[in-house]
């Protein structure tokens, strides 16, 4: 079957339309934005999978943009956890594409049951989510076939960036509209410039069984959700790091059999040393290393992917892509079915 | 070389007798822990590696025991995310065992800058973190030689548990003085119980690659902790995932060669419903499933080990214990020293 017969490559190209479609639909936020900083003290983002990488880049972001208190809790640990201390002055936000996901729907039900404030993230207008929530901010892009999700988590990403830099308006700093509004025709030549790349590099992954993704900052919540993609798509065992941290224990596991790949954020400041030893003991490990950054730079690695420079907090969006590409082409080159991947369901209840 | 002729198996054994040392060492902490409630409405934990796993435990703990809003942030991230929003209304707790660890003293000394109080939890007294806090918590247990972090996390968590104890009791909660001070005598039984069980385990992960470990809320710590053990000593790419979280892509990856330890809290509750799931979808896929649990269950696994009852919120300790043991004799198994593991240094600067 070719590539276009399937649900994921379609939708991944979707992307550019999923993020213009979401920030159309969302309108002008500065009233809800105004009235969250004033009345809440912190936002908790809750949710899971995908969606909680997408509570993650808005946390990340609205502390940036707007200095405002964010921190994302998985909606799973929620009970045993947040649910203990969330009170008046904290606004839950959960995220959900269907809205139907169990695990976010029971965490905003027991919120709201102690009297927490929602606010619903998702594409599911008529849905358990969206209808207990007292706000909600609706997620476009259209129904998305493959269980993987690739098209849905940039639409979720670009109504998180927009909340975020209504926020940042609303706290009197920078208006990032027009950045914003950028951003689709900017992914739209990241997934060009990373087609061919992602085809010939899935060949160099068709044995391997586990690897790692290292960022920094919005680039390490694009490393979460990369090695998601690689671990539900073509099974291999992808795992996460920040750099710095990844330096305090893991780093001991890279061998030959190993690869690292490195996504390194836009202006990467004091990170680009971490970087540069990393690759450098990676190297000296016998490791493959992938360099993904925004502009080119001089350091000794297997293989480079150039993607275009953006805002940083905005990045995450953009260094995705090339690994939903990447998760598609050796899914098949594995044999699998990059739509539907063994034991997964596309709406976990 | 016998097994006493390692460093990190002798520090494994000194466990119980760190905590004990750590409780005496820090007295009462019942003025600090009022104070604390009083003038700040969170507490944000920063740190790396095992000290990050200990601020976690910390945060659920002050979370469950005592309503406070805290979390943690690895000290990596700090300056990406974190810094942008803390202010005088938050304290920050940065845990580090040697007191020089590069990437928590960064951000200690960036939140000191911008005005923010620091607390450290440190065994090195006179270290560069205890010279720029404003409370300093001494960590007892002496000096650790082996580089992966045993004893040291164990004290760690007891100054960790002793303070989340003392804000419970500031803030009208349980007195938990007698159930933390019969901590240590527990893990003392822990580890008569798992030391021959580990040394068995062992020999099935002779020729594992890459594994996962199960928890929830407290046990899902102890699952990232037994997780970086698994990694740094010996070998394997050990990966912590939240029980119910797992089913949001990662399940898929479960085979013949990859096993599953689910480790289930005390009295678990709703979560025994998602073990029984992963456990039952693990052996319809051919993976291995190991059971720890604090009582003996009814599940269809291929190994169990049975571990002391204990209040939740503390059961971090005793399940992190055999895993202790089981990175140590799979190291040996596979001809590894545990006490240096390849590319790795005791303090990371």
């Amino acid at each position: 079957m070719g590539s276009e017969g399937y649900a994921i490559y379609r939708e991944i190209w979707e992307g550019p339309a999923a993020y213009r479609e979401t920030l159309e639909a969302l309108g002008n936020l500065d009233d809800l934005a105004a009235n969250i900083l004033k009345r809440y003290r912190a936002i908790i983002a809750c949710s899971c999978g995908s969606s909680h990488h997408a509570g993650l880049a808005l946390c990340y972001a609205a502390s940036r943009l707007a200095g405002l208190t964010a921190y994302a809790v998985q909606a799973s640990e929620y009970p045993a956890y947040a649910h203990h201390h969330v009170g008046s002055e904290h606004l839950l936000v959960a995220i959900s594409q269907s809205g139907e996901t169990g695990d976010t729907i029971r965490a905003a039900r027991m919120a709201r049951e102690k009297g927490v404030r929602v606010l619903a993230i998702t594409g599911g207008a008529g849905s358990s989510l969206a209808g207990l929530a007292d706000h909600v901010l609706p997620v476009g892009g259209g129904a998305e076939r493959a269980v993987p999700a690739t098209k849905s988590f940039v639409a979720q990403l670009a109504a998180c960036y927009a909340f975020a830099s209504a926020l940042s308006r609303a706290a009197g700093g920078q208006d990032l509209v027009q950045e914003l509004q950028a951003q689709p025709e900017m992914l739209q030549e990241t997934l060009s410039r990373s087609e061919s790349f992602a085809r010939e590099y899935a060949e160099s992954l068709a044995a391997v069984r586990s690897l790692f993704i290292l960022g920094y900052g919005p680039s390490f919540i694009a490393a979460l959700e990369a090695s998601l993609k690689l671990k539900e798509t073509c099974g291999i065992h992808a795992e996460a790091y920040s750099i710095w941290e990844f330096r305090h224990g893991p780093i001991s596991l890279l061998d030959g059999e190993r690869p690292c790949i490195m996504i390194v954020p836009p202006r990467p400041g004091d990170s680009l040393e971490a970087f540069e030893k990393v690759s450098a003991t990676a190297r000296g490990a016998g490791a493959r290393v992938l360099l993904v950054s925004h502009s080119p730079l001089r350091m000794d690695v297997s293989e480079t992917l150039t993607i275009p420079e953006t805002r940083g907090e905005f990045a995450t969006t953009l260094e995705v892509a090339p690994f939903q590409l990447l998760a598609y082409y050796t899914a098949l080159r594995r044999g699998l079915d990059p739509d539907r991947p063994r034991l997964l369901t596309k709406v976990v209840r």
